[in-house]
């Protein structure tokens, strides 16, 4: 395992650094979150941690930190959207990791089943229940349930990978 | 949203059309995932599922089903390992998914700490305690604390994408 030496961080505890250096390698599909507050407010964000749990019964699984300022809504609601985003749609993952008041400002987004935001030229959008919410330190793991969706428009995947946002490239 | 006509497919549920198609047009970077059972034996599996939940600490998620084969060392164990798989180990991936019987058969990994297998030429490992076991339905969210890791070789990153390997393409 010599091209594996370990990683000497004096500034940081062995766990982070490897962590961070683990997660730059990693390259993840970027998805938004959408929801609606109890007084009925559209909240949304940028997301690089959905992964399938399940297919029988549909469950899928994303992570938010309780600092997020969605998790109040998330924390409320019974109902999400999720939305896989294309390379066509990288200025709306951008929009939705940006000022929080911009957000939902402009004609972008549409309300779809249960009221939640849906936004224009996803690649697909799927609504489920939230079944679960598992507290770890400051953070959340949460699982929901589909129960609809649809397919969007044909787009290439959009990526995040080295802080940059990049579509799927050549098959290996 | 009328590019998002919903998915209509009377041979399944609505919630199960829509998840698998969603999933479908959601890109996702591939690790493997390795333990050892209580005797010692190496275990391990390909996983797209693995997601940041945190940086400080460093926790990070992966999901399994309790029917994989290697869910009862993962259910056993204190420790993993966490790989992050480049394009030239593509066969690693596609080993760690294939027949148990020959995962582990070869001079292809190596015992790293806790004797935990590492895979040769991974772009990244972390070794990480399991500090929780969140069970959904007939699935596992794993959710683990990493305390060391390393990089490994530079490599172009592994995708799995529409049932294919693939590599990140152009920025967008």
């Amino acid at each position: 395992m010599d091209e594996t030496a370990p990683v000497i961080t004096p500034e940081e505890p062995d766990g982070i650094a490897a962590f961070k250096h683990a997660f730059r390698r990693h390259a993840a599909g970027v998805v938004v979150i959408t929801a609606l507050t109890p007084e009925g407010k559209p909240v949304g964000f940028t997301a690089t941690s959905l992964a399938s749990l399940a297919a029988v019964p549909p469950l899928a699984t994303f992570n938010m930190a309780k600092v997020a300022s969605a998790w109040p809504a998330v924390a409320g609601t019974d109902w999400v959207a999720i939305q896989t985003m294309g390379a066509r749609t990288r200025h709306l993952a951008e929009r939705m990791s940006g000022d929080h008041d911009l957000r939902f400002e402009g004609d972008h987004w549409a309300p779809g089943p249960h009221g939640l935001p849906i936004l224009e030229g996803v690649t697909s959008w799927m609504v489920g229940r939230i079944v679960e919410r598992f507290p770890v330190a400051n953070n959340v793991v949460v699982v929901v349930q589909v129960e609809e969706g649809a397919l969007g428009e044909p787009d290439a995947a959009l990526l995040y990978h080295e802080r940059t946002y990049l579509k799927p490239g050549e098959t290996v």
